[in-house]
C-alpha cells in the first residue's frame, strides 16, 4: 500500500517523539513492503515564529492532500500563559480539527499487564481496565462563539450542539461497543446543562437501533471518581469535547503514564494520529520524552489503514519493550533509556 | 449564641444524614450553652411533588430569614435522566444559590490519618494533602443563557464572567491562602476558552497585591491529573463552577469517600452548609449512607460563626469515631455501623 502521510511534529517534545513513530513505520514500509511518503509541516509556536499563523495555508494545504496526519503536540507557555495575546499555538489545533472536520477523537485506555505496577492505582482496581473514550472533537464550548466584551469586562463562551453534531459521533460509539463488550456510557452533566440534555434525547433515541448495546448515563462529575476507583466498568464512553478531553487526560493515570496513550481523529474525509499527552516543554530535547504514545498514535493510523497484521506487529514490539524494561524514565523512575533508544528498539523489532 | 437554622434536607439519602449534623448542633448548644433554632423547608423532588416548584417561595423565605442554612443533597433519577421534563430537582439548589448570592463553594481535601488506607491511591501519594477548593458558585455555564431550538435541533449553553464575579471569589481565595501554605492554583481552560483568559488576567493583577502568595496556572486536563497523582502540590485550588465542581469531586478519591468532604457556600449575606455528596437515591432509607460530611459541614457552620472551640469539639467527635472504627460501611467493607449509630456516637463525644 502507498499512503501519503502528513507529519505535524509541532511544539515542545512533539518532534522528537513523532520522530520514533516515523522509525516505526520506516519499519513496517520495510517489513511488509509499502510505501509510506512523509511530508513534514509547520504547526503551533514554531509556525508563528516562522510563518506568523499557527497554521499556516501550506500545512493545511499538505493534510488535505495526504492520507493520514501524523501530529506530536502543541503549546508553549509563554503564549499560553499570557491571556493578552490574541494569537496562540493551539489555535492551530483546533483550526486543524475543525478544517478536516475530525469529529471525533477515539482515545483507548488500556492497562498494560507489565507496567500495571506502574499506576498509583491499586492493582486490583485497575487490572481489567480496557476502555474507549469517543470525544466530539468538532464542536462544543471548544468552537461556539467567544467575545470580549472590554467596555463591561465580560467574556463569554458559546457550547452548541446540533442533533446531527450528535449523531455521527454517536453512531460510531455504539458501532465500536458492537465489537467489544457492548456498552456505552454516555457523560454528560444533563442536570445543569441544555446541551446535555439534547445528547441524552439523541443518544437514547439512536440507542433503540442498536438493542444489543447497553446504555447508561453518568454526571461529568461521579464519571471523574468512577474513572479512578472502578475504570474497568466502562466499555466504551461517549462524551462532548470538554467532557472528553478531561477524562482521557485521566485515563492516563489508570495506564500508569501519559506517554503511553495514543489516539485517532476521524472525520469521513481525513484522519489524524496523535499522542494524547501535551507539548511539555520542560522535556523538549533531553531525550526523556516516552514515545510510546506517539508509536502507538502510528499503530492506529496503520489499523485505521486496515493494515491489521502490521500494528501488530508494532504493538507486540512495544510490549518486547515494556518485558524487555527498555523504557522511558516516566515508566521506570531508575531507567537509563532514551526517547531515541527506546524508539529504535520498537523499530527494530517490528518483524 | 442563638442561631436560626434552615434545614433542607432535599432528595435520597439528604434528609438521613443532615438529621445527624442536628442531633451534632444539639449536642453543641447543650454543651456550650447556646441556642439553636431549625426550620425545616422543601426543596428538590419532594417540593416538586407537594408544591410544584424545586424551590417553593416559602423555602427561600425561610432561607433568606435564617442565619444559615443546612443543605443535604439534591437530584432523583427519574427527573433527571429524562431529558424531556421541563423542570427537575437541581433547579431548586441552583436558584437557591443564585437568589442567595452564594458565589464561593469551599471545599476543603484533607486526609485523616486514620482513614489513610481507605484511599485507593499510594499513602505516600495522599498523606500530606491538605487543600481547598474555591469554586466559583454562581455563575459560568451553570447560569449563562440556555436554549434549545426546535427547528433547527440546536442546544446552547453559555459561559460569561464578568470581571467582578471573578475578582470576589479570588480575594476570598487569596485571603484564605495567606493563612495557609500561600499556594494559589488556577485552573482553567485559558488555551481555549475566553472567559479562561479573563479569569487569568483578572486574578494576575489581583495577585499583585498579595505579594506574599504564589499563584501558579493549570491547565484543567493537567489538572485532574494532579489532583489524582499528587494532590498534596496543591494548597488553595481557585476555579469556574464547572471545573470546580469535577475537580472537588475528584477530591473525594483522595479522602477515601465522597462520604467524608463538606462544603460551605458564602456570599456577602447568607451562608450555607452541605456535604459534597449528591444524592445516592439507591442509599435511601437503608441507613448505610455516611453521616460524616453533613455533620464536618455543620462544622464549618460554626466555623463561619467563629464558634471555634466548638468546631474544634465536633472535629474531634469526628476523629474518634474513625479511631474507634464506629464509621459506616463505605470506609470499611465489614463495618456494621449505620448512619443513626454513627451520628449518635459523635454527637454524644462532641464535649
Ligand atoms: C492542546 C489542547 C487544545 C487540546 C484539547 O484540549 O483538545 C489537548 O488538550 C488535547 O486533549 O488534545
Ligand atoms: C446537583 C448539582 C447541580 C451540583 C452541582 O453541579 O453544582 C452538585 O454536583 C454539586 O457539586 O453541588
Amino acid at each position: 500500500m502507498r499512503l501519503d502521510i502528513a507529519v505535524l511534529g509541532g511544539d515542545g517534545i512533539g518532534p522528537e517523539v513523532v520522530a520514533q513513530s516515523l522509525k516505526c513505520l520506516r519499519s513496517v514500509e520495510e517489513t511488509f513492503g509499502h510505501t509510506f511518503k512523509f511530508k513534514k509541516a509547520l504547526i503551533g509556536a514554531e509556525a508563528m515564529d516562522k510563518k506568523g499563523s499557527p497554521l499556516p495555508d501550506e500545512t493545511l494545504k499538505i493534510c488535505k492532500n495526504s492520507d493520514a496526519i501524523l501530529f506530536g503536540a502543541i503549546g508553549m507557555p509563554q503564549y499560553d500563559g499570557n491571556p493578552d495575546s490574541k494569537i496562540w499555538p493551539e489555535q492551530g489545533l483546533l483550526k486543524l480539527r475543525k478544517e478536516l472536520d475530525l469529529f471525533a477523537n477515539i482515545r483507548p485506555v488500556k492497562v498494560f499487564p507489565a507496567l500495571i505496577r506502574q499506576s498509583p492505582l491499586n492493582k486490583k482496581v485497575i487490572q481489567h481496565t480496557d476502555l474507549v473514550i469517543y470525544r466530539e472533537l468538532s464542536g462544543g464550548i471548544y468552537y461556539g462563539n467567544k467575545s470580549m466584551d472590554s467596555g463591561t469586562n465580560i467574556a463569554t463562551d458559546t457550547c452548541s450542539y446540533s442533533e446531527d453534531e450528535i449523531s455521527r459521533i454517536t453512531h460510531l460509539a455504539f458501532k465500536a461497543a458492537k465489537n467489544r463488550r457492548k456498552k456505552v456510557t454516555l457523560v454528560d452533566k444533563a442536570n445543569v446543562l441544555e446541551t446535555s440534555r439534547l445528547w441524552r434525547r439523541v443518544v437514547k433515541s439512536i440507542s433503540k437501533s442498536y438493542p444489543d448495546i447497553e446504555l447508561e448515563t453518568l454526571f461529568i462529575d461521579n464519571a471523574a471518581v468512577q474513572m479512578i476507583l472502578n475504570p474497568s466498568q466502562f466499555d466504551v464512553i461517549l462524551t462532548d469535547n470538554m467532557f472528553g478531553d478531561i477524562l482521557s487526560d485521566q485515563g492516563s493515570v489508570t495506564a500508569g503514564s501519559i506517554g503511553l496513550l495514543p489516539s485517532a481523529s476521524v472525520g469521513t474525509e481525513y484522519a489524524m494520529f496523535e499522542p494524547i499527552h501535551g507539548s511539555y516543554p520542560d522535556a523538549k530535547d533531553k531525550n526523556i520524552a516516552n514515545p510510546v504514545a506517539a508509536i502507538l498514535s502510528a499503530g492506529m493510523l496503520l489499523q485505521h489503514f486496515k493494515l491489521n497484521e502490521e500494528a501488530d506487529a508494532l504493538v507486540a514490539a512495544v510490549l518486547k519493550s515494556f518485558s524487555k524494561k527498555i523504557v522511558t524514565p516516566d515508566i521506570m523512575g531508575s531507567s537509563k533509556y532514551g526517547t531515541d533508544y527506546v524508539g529504535d528498539f520498537i523499530a527494530d523489532n517490528i518483524m
